[in-house]
Parts: C-alpha cells; sequence; structure tokens
C-alpha cells in the first residue's frame, strides 16, 4: 500500500519509518500512543481523494490528524483490526488560505490552516476570525471543525458550528463534497454539512471550510466582580443580558478555591481584592463602533448590581494593562492545576439557569464520594459550560491502584450530577476515545441509533476513526 | 384506519368530511388542492405517536401541515398511490407554550403554537423572539422550522435554523425523539436536529421545540438612502458592516421599477424623495442598550457614504412614525405587484460580493429571452437574498397557451443565472412541489444522493409527505 501512497503523495508525502512516526501516533499530553502503517500528508483535496480510494481498496482505516491538541485522544490511531492498522491523514501541507471575500466577510481556507493564521489574515483586512482558544498557535481548522471547538467567546459567536459557512469534504469512498458556496440562506434540502461538524473524523475528511469573519472589536470594558454565590452571578448575567446582550465577550465565573491554587502556584499574578472573593466573575463586554459608551454601560450595570445586593465588590480595568492582568488570572488556572496535583476536569453544560443547582449537587457527590479531593469550578457562565474539577494531592493518587478506574468513577459520578439536570457530560471537548462509553451509557437510545444508521450510509465498512465517539460495531 | 386514529385523538381530532377537509386540502392562494383520507388533529406528543404508528401499520402517506402559509405547495397533500391517499396531519390542537426560562432565554413551545403568540410571550417577559414575518398571525413553528424561515432580520439574527436551540420529533415509526434540553453546548455526537430544520416535513414531524430569546430592542434609526447602482449599495453595507455589524437590523436593496408600482397600485404611501431613486436602500440600526447613540453611528455612517460617494441622498426618520412610513413602502410590495399583472418572483441566494453582478446578468438574461416583462428587484442584500422579480402584464400572460410551461422557462432561466454566480435557488422559500425537478436539476448529485440516503434511514417506506423536496422514489 505505501507504494500507491507514494504514487499519489511524493516522498514528501509519506511517513513510515518508525522513530519519526511517533509524535503522529501520540498525544500531545503524551498519555496514549496508537500505531498505523503509515502518516500520509497529501498536498491538495485530489489527493486526498485519492489516498481515501486506496485506503478503501486495501480496506484500511484513516485517522485524521489535526493539530495534535486534543483532550480525549480523538487523534490517537488505534485500529481493533491488527492485520489492518491503518493510515495516520495530516493535512498539514494543506495550508493555503484560498480567498478572502471583504466584502462577505468569508475567509476559505485548506483545513491544514492552524487557526493563529486566520487569526492574521483577518486582521490584516480589519476583521477579526472570533474562535479564541490557548492552542490557536497549533490547532489546525479540520480539527476546530471536526471537535466544533469552543473557548471563552461562545457566549457572543457561539461554537465553531455557528462559525462555518462552509465545508468541503472528502468521504470514505474519495468521493468530494463541495460545500463552499457559503451561502447565508439556502433552503434546498437537509443541512449536511452540520453532520461532519462535530462528527469528529468519524463521517469523512475535512479538506476546506468557508468561515465567517466579523468586524474588529475597537473598545472593550473588563471587571473582576465579586459575588456570593452562583445564583448570584446567574442573576447578575440575566441584567448584563437584558440590556449588554450583544456586547458580552466573555462571562467566565471562578470559585475561590481554584484562584487560590493560581496564587499558590504562578508567579507574578496581581489578585485585586485583598480576600479572594468566594466567586468571582470575570466579564468582557466590546464593541465594534465608536459610539457605544462601554464605560458608561459597565459601569451602570455594576451599580444595578450593588443596588440590587447581588454585587459585593468590583474592580474595573482602568487601562489595558490591567485588563490583561485580569484575565492572565484567569488563564493561569491550567498552569495551577498541573502543579497542584492530579485534577479531574470535568466538561459539564447544563442549561445556565441550572448552573446553581449543578453545582451544589456535584459538591454534595464530591464531598461524600470523594472527601480526598478539593473542588474548582471553571465555568463559561453565558454558555452554562462547567469545568468542575476534583483535585487529588500527587500522595494520596499515589495509593490508588487501579488509577483509571478509579478517574472512571470519578467521571461517572459527576456525569450523572450533569444528566441530572438535563445536561451534557462534554460540553465542548467531545467524546474521542476517552467516553464513547460514557455516550453509550447517556446518550438517549434512539439518538444513538440514529448516529449509527448516519455512520453507516457514510462509512458503511467503519473505516473512519474507527473506536472514536461511537464504539466499533 | 379512521376508527383507529378516533380511538386515538377523538372526534374533535378527526375531519373527514370533504367540504370540511378542503380549507386543510388546498394551498392559502388557492391554486393547488390535493386529497387525503383524513385530516388528523392530535392533541399531544403522544396521540402524534400513536397516529404515526397506525400510518405505519396502514402504509398510509402522512401529510404534515403548518398555518399553510408556504409559497411551494409544501403542505399540500398528494400521494402517488392512488389506493393509499394518506391523512394530513395538522397540529393546531397543540398549541401550548411549555415553558418560559428567562434565565436561559429559551421559550419551548409546542409546533402548532402560532408566531404571533410566541412574539407576545417573549414581550411579556421584555425578550423578543426576532423572527418576523408578514404571515405571523398563522405561520405555526413547526412549520417555521420544517420550512427554515428567513425574513428581513437574518441579517442579524440569522434564519429559523439559528433560531432553534432544540426539537421534539416525531419520526415515521411514531418513536419521538426528545432533543429539548438547549444546551448552548454539546459535543456529544452528530447534529441530528439540523437534519430536520428545512427537511419540509419529510423526515419526520416536529412536535415541539426549543427557541432561542433575544433582548428587547429599546432604540432603533431608519434610513432610506438614494444609492446609484447595487454595486454602491454593497460597498455601502461593507462599511455599515464594519462599525455597525451588530446593530444592522434590516438592509434592504430594492429598485425604482419596483417602488414604481408600488407609487402607482397602493394607495396612502409616502415617498420622500421627489423622483424615485435609482437604487433604494433602506436601513435599519437598533440596539438593547442605552449607552449607544444610533443616531450619530447612522449619521455619521451617512456623511461617510456621502464623502466616498455612494450615498446620492437620504432620508432619515425623525420619528416613529416616520420610520414607521418608509418601512410601509417597503412592505407594500406584494400588493402592489398583485395588482400589476403576473409577478414571476425568484428567491435567489448568492454571496453578497456577487449581487451587483447577478442583477446584471438576470437582467440581460430578462431583457433578451423575456423582453415582455419588466423587472422587478426586492434584495435582502446582507444576505445576498435576491427576490428577482419578471413581471408580465395580464394582457401578455393571457396570451401564452401553456402558462405553466411558460413560468418554468422563466424560472430555469433566471435560476441558471443564480447557479452561474455559485447561488441557490431557494434562498428562503424552500422547494415544496413547486421545485423539486428544479432540486433534482440543479443539486449536486452526491449531495443529492446523500439526501436520498438520510430519507432512507428516517423514512424508509417513503411516507413522509412523499413528492415534496425529493422526487417520489
Amino acid at each position: 500500500m505505501i507504494d500507491r501512497l507514494l504514487d499519489i503523495v511524493g516522498p514528501k508525502g509519506i511517513v513510515s519509518d518508525p522513530s519519526e512516526m511517533t509524535p503522529y501516533l501520540t498525544d500531545w499530553r503524551g498519555r496514549k500512543q496508537g500505531r498505523a502503517v503509515c502518516v500520509v500528508l497529501p498536498a491538495s483535496t485530489d489527493e486526498v481523494a485519492a489516498v481515501m480510494r486506496v485506503a478503501a481498496e486495501e480496506k484500511q482505516p484513516v485517522f485524521p490528524l489535526g493539530g495534535n491538541t486534543g483532550l480525549c485522544y480523538g487523534a490517537v490511531p488505534e485500529s481493533d483490526d491488527a492485520e489492518k492498522p491503518g493510515i495516520v491523514l495530516s493535512l498539514r501541507r494543506m495550508h493555503r488560505i484560498r480567498d478572502i471575500d471583504t466584502v462577505s466577510d468569508i475567509i476559505t481556507v485548506d483545513a491544514g490552516v492552524i487557526l493563529a493564521e486566520i487569526h492574521q489574515a483577518a486582521d490584516k483586512i480589519d476583521r477579526q476570525f472570533p474562535l479564541r482558544l490557548g492552542s490557536e498557535g497549533s490547532a489546525q481548522v479540520g480539527g476546530l471543525i471536526s471537535t466544533n471547538a469552543g473557548g471563552t467567546a461562545v457566549v457572543r459567536y457561539g461554537p465553531m458550528r455557528d462559525l462555518v459557512a462552509g465545508l468541503e469534504v472528502v468521504l470514505a469512498d474519495g468521493r468530494i463534497v463541495n460545500d463552499l458556496a457559503a451561502l447565508r440562506k439556502d433552503n434546498t434540502g437537509y443541512m449536511l454539512r452540520q453532520l461532519f461538524i462535530g462528527a469528529e473524523g468519524t463521517l469523512g475528511i475535512i479538506t476546506g471550510a468557508a468561515l465567517r469573519l466579523f468586524p474588529t472589536l475597537s473598545k472593550s470594558a473588563h471587571a473582576w466582580i465579586d459575588v456570593v454565590s452562583p445564583a448570584d452571578a446567574v442573576k447578575l448575567l440575566a441584567r448584563f443580558r437584558a440590556t449588554a446582550g450583544s456586547f458580552i465577550e466573555a462571562f467566565e465565573l471562578v470559585s475561590a478555591s481554584q484562584f487560590e491554587l493560581v496564587r499558590r502556584h504562578v508567579d507574578r499574578v496581581r489578585m485585586p481584592f485583598a480576600q479572594l472573593p468566594a466567586w468571582s466573575l470575570m466579564v468582557e463586554l466590546s464593541t465594534s463602533d465608536s459610539y457605544t459608551d462601554l464605560d458608561a454601560m459597565l459601569g451602570g450595570l455594576l451599580e444595578e448590581g450593588f443596588a440590587a445586593g447581588l454585587v459585593g465588590d468590583a474592580v474595573v480595568a482602568a487601562s489595558n494593562q490591567q485588563a490583561k492582568e485580569i484575565w492572565h488570572v484567569r488563564h493561569s488556572v491550567s498552569e495551577a492545576n498541573k502543579k497542584e496535583g492530579i485534577g479531574i476536569v470535568h466538561d459539564i453544560a447544563v442549561r445556565t439557569s441550572f448552573v446553581p443547582a449543578f453545582i451544589d449537587a456535584a459538591d454534595k457527590v464530591a464531598a461524600e464520594r470523594f472527601p480526598e479531593a478539593t473542588t474548582q469550578v471553571v465555568c463559561h457562565l453565558g454558555d452554562g459550560n462547567v469545568h468542575y474539577i476534583l483535585m487529588f494531592s500527587h500522595d494520596y493518587w499515589n495509593t490508588i491502584d487501579d488509577q483509571d478506574g478509579f478517574a472512571l468513577d470519578v467521571e461517572r459520578a459527576i456525569h450523572d450530577v450533569g444528566v441530572q439536570f438535563g445536561g451534557t457530560f462534554s460540553a465542548e471537548h467531545g467524546v474521542g476515545r476517552k467516553l464513547p462509553a460514557e455516550l453509550e451509557r447517556l446518550c438517549d437510545p434512539l439518538r444513538y441509533e440514529l448516529m449509527q444508521q448516519i455512520k453507516h450510509v457514510l462509512d458503511p465498512d467503519g473505516r473512519m476513526n474507527p473506536g472514536v465517539l461511537l464504539k466499533s460495531q
């Protein structure tokens, strides 16, 4: 098979030396490694199509790889057929920005383009692409779409799903679906495009995308607000939405227990409060126009909040520097937690209205079942997305025999609480190879069956990223 | 079968008397009438499920009917099996607002609820539901979702597709898909919900929906702008987007030939210009906050436009009354055209950047092939959605022998122009029973095949609204 693939992609397009393959087979945190016949790096959509035809004829599974920044092992190749280890398909040689339409505000790109490159290209024409992630220097468009990436700006612009205006997809049999017209309105049948978004590479290979651009933000206002409880935070959110609804760029809720860890482990972090608030709301308002008095808007809303007893204290950034300092604290969470111990992070989403009840119930379950853990809450409140964390000390963790089994027990317990409030166990991280059993356990059986049937239509031989998302059949 | 259905829905839930059935079998313009065994009006989702099970056992097709306001005959029952005329399913007895979540800004409703009732319910809690249509007093939620309804506010809020947060659907075999959790983020598999939106009742019966609410608008600014050409209008749109992007509530482009007809046929219309502009841009900016100077924003953008030579003249509404007068002219288009003659209306969408070229090319085709017609343009410019109209006098029309065939010739000619610019022949009106042949002719064959396969998964016996959207197989 390698010779046939060589004919298509040339020597630059194949990696088959075992030691050179390793980075393509291993997740970025080094926790899981897979195997494959080779790594193929096609340079065009037609080459992808030809590669897919060969894989189909050879009955080999195909494992698409983006920037390898996922958290759920969705890009680690693991065939369930030892005779057919499959090929890893990386599109990193497909990194062309195909077109920028400054009138329609659409950028069309190869799927191998890195997120930061899209930010730069948009910036040059005085537009922005509003998906912002810690991994933007590595994450590729194809992976971001396949995992329906989220982040802090979802509250305003929606997840990746809402930012995709068109797709180009190569199917398992090598046929190419061209859907890059990027029309704002089109009522000519079923919305197939949305099936591929968030499908984690199990339905086809995304090779190109048309993405929506937005006006550049010209000013912003930032506050760190002391609130007593998640319930008060939700009430404040409702007030912000009513008058500042279309200006909310970020609305993050963080527990004192979380910022305590940041203070402990991260240098050069400035905390503007003498005592850490029980709950911190970090808010950004922003706009592209010059006719809105954002400072007055934020000030007015905070005053209302004080008057209603919802705001204990608040620090408003008086300069860009202060705004950066506020958000630096928020963005230091991962670093702090890595130093503190073993954190089991959950990715629950419930309706915003249920966030306080979910946190209460999760706290009870954590205290009863896992008293050795401390708990931290980092919440994209505007989306009802709660990263509920149970943190175990290294000392305690090392006493556990079956660490994987223990972690699964923790996860199941918190997932159950989420589901109890009508929520999901995977808001933005996806399912990957980490959570297919949870998906099967918690998903409505009818929905699961329909997903299997859709999968069968697009990938009848089950060769597209097998074992990811849905259990292999 | 009627007895079995009576057992489920009771006597109030069945109409089988031929004369009483007529309004359920006829499109609202009275142009097309179908036939059916009976009309069934279930009062709950469980009743819908039971009805669907009976229809499955009896092998009868099912024709869902919403508020009967469609333009493409999608709700006219026409079985292709004379032995099995099928049943019409109306959900108008399911008109309950199930829940309003004022924190998460979600309203959950039965599919039979009328759009105007949702507007009222939202208004009561100081929110808005931003889908606005001429037919809002009759159109039902289920139909609006099944046809992915549009309107003038799509430029800001997107079409119905973007406003749906959750669905409840009864499948062809009577199984119920409950997807009403209405989470803003959920990455647990394929986005099945989006398949049913815009499927025109061919994949299942939408029985309930969770819809997104938005802040009430507190102020707005309106202008009627004289522009020389669609090209200048597009340039002006780009400027508006860059600074006022998130405030654009409407951005409509209308040709002088169209407003000439309004002036001729509609009483009590005030035209603020001595001479009708060659092209009229009608713009609304609006916001929910009280910290934005919308008048200054609009004034500033118009001044920029003057300075750049893009704006000939402009009338800014100085009062609510004047704003109403401006929009009254826009909304009088249908009435004027009905009086003028036989208008063949197209529903093309192209990327905004291609709108001027599309109009030019359509004008050439119209002048060459249909010199007897005048042409009018009514365009939701922000979405690239052009209602391009060829207007024939009654006198001329009556000389045509095969009027249906002639109309089809006109439509095909203009559709071809749209497709030539990467566009669609149905932006917001849908396919229905009017355009399945055009869909088959113009759709990418691979996409068409995938749609047939998806249809087969969800409706293996082809009993759901057969003949609508896809040709019967």
